[in-house]
C-alpha cells in the first residue's frame, strides 16, 4: 500500500491544531488581546511541516501521541513568532501571511510583537511540562534543543544575517550557510525533537538531522522557485518579492533549472540517509518527496 | 556587624555582568550584529535586582554560586529583552535607558526586535544547560517557572494589559493586578529559581513568592515616586510620562503620601515573611528597605 501523505498531513494538522487551540485558551482581563493575536497566528492555516516532521520522527521510536504533539505544537509556535516577527514593518514589511492580513495588520504592531514573543515563551513552558515527558532529562534536552536552533545561533541569527546581507552580493556558500541558521536549524530541531521523545541514540540523531538539514535547504529552494514562477493566489503570499529586492536566491545563482535540479538532489539525498529505519520512514520519504514539489 | 548592602550589590553586579559577558561572546559572520545589540541592552547598567534576589535566595539554601549566577544571568536576559520591546516605537516609544540611547535608536527596529527575542530565547537555552544544575528535574523546573511568569499569562500579559489600559481609568485593585503581571511575577521567578536550585520545600517557595510580590509592588509605587519627584538625569529615563499619557499610577490614585506609605508597608510585611530563614535573609531585608528608598 502507497502511503497517503496528503491524508497524513491532513490528520497532522487537525491533530495539531487541536492542541494548539487547548494550549491558547482566550484567557480573561483586558490582556486577552494578546492571547487572541497569538490564536490568530497559529491557527490561520499553514502546512504543519514543522510538527509533521516531529510526529513522523517519534513515529520511529515508539513515542506516545500526545508527547509528540506537544512537541509539534511547541516548534509550531516557534515557528509561527518566528513569522509574526518577520513581517513586522520594521523587518520584512509583508501585509498578507497565507492569504490573510498579517498579525501586525489585523491587529497592531505593539500586539504582534507581544504575541509573537508570547508564543516563543509559550513553546518552552510547554515542553518543560511534565505532561510532555515523564523523564525530565527528556524536557530539558529538548528545551536546550529548541533554544539551540532557535536563537542568535540559529534561526534569529539567520535572520539578523538576511537583513544585514540586504543589497550584498551573497554567493552560493553564504545562502547556503543564512538558509541553515534562518530555516535548517529549526528543521533539525524538529526531527531531532520527536527522536529525543524516544530517547534516541546520538547515531539516530545525526541520521535524522542530515535528513532535515536536506530537506530543510530543499525546501527553500523550493520557496525560491515559487517566488519566481508561483502567482500570489496560490503561495497565500507576495510572489516576485526577492528580484525586486535584487536578492541573491539559489534561483538568481544557479538558474531556473538549476535550482530544481539542486533540490531534486537535495531531497534523494536525504531520503538514502533514512535506509536504517525501513518502511517505518515512509512519512519522511514522502515528506522529502512533496517538499520539492510542492505548488504553495 | 551590619550588612553592607551597597558591597553586595555591586559584587552582585559584577559577577552577574561577566556571566552575561561569557555568554554573549561576539560570535561571527554578519549576523554578529544581533549578538553586539544584545550585549549592549544586557551589559549597560542596570541595578541587577533580579540576578540579586536569585543569588540572595539561592544562598538561602546553600546553592553553590556557579548554578545561582547562572540563573541569574537568565533572568535578567528576560528582563532586558522585555525592556528592549517595551521601548520600541509600536510600544512605549522611548529614546532612553539606562542614560543611554535605547537598543532601537543605537542600532535599528529589526535588530532591536531580534535582539530582545534571542536574549529570551538564550535565558532558556543556559537554565536548561547541565551547567547549570546537575539535576535535570531541577532544570526543567526552572524553565517552567521563568516560561509561566513572562508569557502572556505573567510579564507580556501585563505589557498588554497596560497599553490596552491607555486612555482608560483603572482603580486600585486594576493597578495592583496590572503590575503583578508586568512585573511581579518575574520577581516572584527570581527568588524562586534561587530556591528551586536549592531544592526547596514547596513552603519555602511560597514564603519567598509572597516576599518577591511584596516587593515587587512596592518596586512598582517607588518607580510611580520616582517618576513624579526624580528628575531625569538621576533616573536615567525620561520622567513624569505618566501624568503626560494621563495614565493611572498608585501615585495618581493613593496621592504621594499615600503611595510612599503604601510603599513602606509592603516593604515591612515583606520582610516579616522572611523571619523562619533568619540572619541568611539579611540580603534580602536590606533589599526591601533599598527599593522602598532609592532615589534611581
Amino acid at each position: 500500500m502507497v502511503f497517503d501523505l496528503h491524508e497524513a498531513m491532513e490528520n497532522n494538522t487537525r491533530s495539531v491544531e487541536g492542541v494548539l487551540n487547548k494550549f491558547l485558551s482566550k484567557g480573561e482581563g483586558p490582556e486577552r488581546r494578546v492571547t487572541e493575536a497569538m490564536r490568530y497566528a497559529s491557527l490561520g492555516g499553514g502546512k504543519r511541516i514543522r510538527p509533521f516532521l516531529v510526529n513522523a520522527s517519534a513515529r520511529l521510536f515508539g513515542v506516545n501521541e500526545i508527547s509528540a504533539l506537544r512537541a509539534s505544537a511547541a516548534i509550531e509556535m516557534v515557528h509561527c513568532y518566528s513569522l509574526i516577527h518577520d513581517d513586522l514593518p520594521a523587518m520584512d514589511d509583508d501585509e498578507m501571511r497565507r492569504g490573510r492580513a498579517t498579525c501586525h495588520v489585523q491587529f497592531d504592531e505593539a500586539t504582534a510583537i507581544l504575541a509573537g514573543d508570547a508564543l516563543l515563551t509559550k513553546a518552552f513552558e510547554i515542553i518543560a511540562s511534565k505532561e510532555t515527558h515523564e523523564d525530565p532529562s527528556v524536557r530539558s534536552d529538548l528545551v536546550l534543543t529548541l533554544a539551540q536552533a532557535s536563537g542568535h545561533e540559529g534561526m534569529v541569527g539567520g535572520q539578523m544575517f538576511d537583513l544585514v546581507a540586504e543589497g550584498h552580493d551573497l554567493n552560493i556558500q553564504d545562502i547556503t550557510r543564512l538558509q541553515k541558521l534562518k530555516t535548517g536549524e529549526l528543521i533539525v530541531a524538529a526531527c531531532q525533537m520527536g527522536a529525543l521523545l524516544g530517547k534516541a541514540s546520538n547515531q539516530d540523531l545525526q541520521v535524522l538531522g542530515g535528513y532535515a538539514l536536506d530537506i530543510g535547504l530543499a525546501y527553500q529552494i523550493a520557496d525560491d522557485l515559487l517566488d519566481v514562477e508561483g502567482n500570489a493566489e496560490d503561495v497565500g503570499k507576495k510572489t516576485g518579492k526577492d528580484a525586486c529586492a535584487g536578492k541573491a536566491t539559489f534561483v538568481s545563482l544557479l538558474g531556473v533549472d538549476g535550482a530544481r535540479e539542486k533540490a531534486r538532489t537535495l531531497s534523494n539525498q536525504a531520503n538514502q540517509k533514512l535506509a536504517t529505519f525501513g518502511e517505518l520512514a515512509e512519512p519522511l520519504r514522502a515528506l522529502a518527496h512533496f517538499i520539492v514539489n510542492r505548488q504553495s
